[in-house]
């Protein structure tokens, strides 16, 4: 039995907010959710849609009473949003997060937390290409990934209720230090973001990028979901993770050379032994998902 | 009325040869197909699934009395194999293809060609990450791109009776010089691949791979369709299409580069744009595909 939470204050009423609410309340596990972002029209929508039972403009206001609240802005808007709710916080109360980044923003975020109650940081692995509260659903976590970073100050307990919670969402909670989420995220996220908006970028720096726009089902469309992503969002990733996707860009960097010396000097075996490899793994990919989603289906 | 084609002979039964002769099959528009391949199981589970009506291994056999001849293999096999059918083409014949490149096949093909036979070289923009025949379908075509390059030697009748088939498939058919091809898709399509190539091979190239491919749904997942196409198909491609490629290559090395500096430096301003720009091209296409699919559903 895992004990509803009273009240939910939601900082950031869009895709993964908006999300995080609805699966919780579809479970019957939230009595009173209280939204709370810069959008009057689309916290208005959150409220129509039933998402939030009310709304503020004021991040104080709505962390009054709350026993969990949940920060879902992008990463770089955080560290103002605990400066304006510290002192709103009843004791006790958990504070969760679905920040992208973990450990630039853990050492902004931790100094200004009152010491009377607990953060759990973490970040839902739940990417879409639309964002806002139109774009939510209960269902959005369901076999996803949530990477919770505890750090030395997060008592245990907090630690499990947020756990408990997200597996009540529907996902795959996993335990991982701050740096190493970064590490990963940076590989096999930003990275893969970062390769995808240059590439948009270059076809729309075409001398007449319209008629190329056009085929765009040669390859270039799949390119385009994972660049469509809020740009917020991805500028505060690029500057609050930046090692490690300096790291990751630079690795990518040398097999991209390696890659058009290939091209350039048509080593035939190089290319096709590239191209093998990666289909391998794409292959053992895609078995591995559908394993996951057949186990989803029998649900 | 299109006139159906009496005997088509398809060299190459895989993801486009088969599902070019099951949608002129389904059309009602090809009495026989011929199919010929390098691999006997897969001609046999051709025959098995109704997409030919006989098969051989030899190519020259495959085009004996045939009014069209369709080749559907990687471009890096298709002179060897007008070499060896060129003495058993009848007069008249037409010739199409579905080679991915297109200025230099055509240089390494017409030479060869019989002057009694008709060339309309084309390439169906229809990928998919699964090859082989059994992933061909009738529809396969429908609301796609079909893009035909013909030379001087080609004759308007046999490109009209080329293109009038491909409509009837549900392709969409533009004409386009056969340099301009190879310039539009190098961008569109080859950079792409080479792009998610290089991203797949840098995460397996990772100090451990295998925790990282966990959480591919972070943005790695969305390239592994486009890495998962035929590994000969591409390097035939690179080696082909070579200076296109490389131009493509170049424009994103640079943008590639900008966008590491912008990290580097951590350039707001300047990352928020790029995204931002990013995020309005990839919506306008997203609108443009919407438009296609309703109109491919009021059909």
């Amino acid at each position: 039995m895992i004990r509803p939470v009273r009240r939910l204050g939601v900082i950031g009423v869009g895709l993964i907010g908006g999300s995080f609410a609805r699966a919780l309340r579809e479970q019957g596990l939230v009595r009173e959710v209280v939204g709370c972002g810069r959008s009057r029209p689309n916290l208005a929508e959150a409220k129509r849609l039933g998402v939030v039972d009310r709304f503020t403009l004021d991040p104080a206001e709505a962390v009054q009473g709350a026993d969990l609240v949940f920060l879902a802005t992008p990463v770089r808007a955080m560290p103002k949003i605990i400066q304006a709710i510290r002192r709103s916080l009843a004791p006790g109360t958990i504070i969760t997060d679905a920040g992208s980044t973990k450990s630039a923003l853990l050492k902004a975020l931790e100094p200004r937390l009152p010491a009377s109650v607990q953060f759990v940081p973490g970040h839902p692995i739940a990417g879409r290409e639309k964002s806002g509260v139109r774009a939510s659903s209960a269902g959005l976590f369901q076999e996803q990934w949530v990477i919770l970073t505890p750090t030395r100050k997060t008592s245990a307990a907090a630690l499990n209720r947020v756990r408990r919670l997200w597996e009540a969402c529907g996902a795959r909670v996993e335990r991982m230090p701050p740096a190493e989420h970064d590490r990963v995220f940076g590989a096999v996220s930003h990275l893969p973001h970062l390769v995808a908006y240059a590439l948009v970028d270059t076809i729309m720096r075409w001398k007449s990028p319209r008629p190329l726009l056009g085929y765009s089902a040669g390859g270039f469309k799949d390119f385009t979901r994972i660049a469509a992503s809020s740009p917020e969002m991805w500028r505060d990733i690029c500057l609050e993770n930046r090692q490690a996707i300096l790291q990751a860009m630079d690795r990518y960097g040398k097999v991209f050379v390696r890659l058009r010396r290939m091209v350039e000097s048509g080593d035939e075996c190089g290319l096709e032994k590239l191209f093998d490899e990666a289909r391998e793994v794409t292959q053992q990919l895609s078995q591995a998902q559908e394993l996951r989603a057949a186990r989803k289906g029998r649900r």
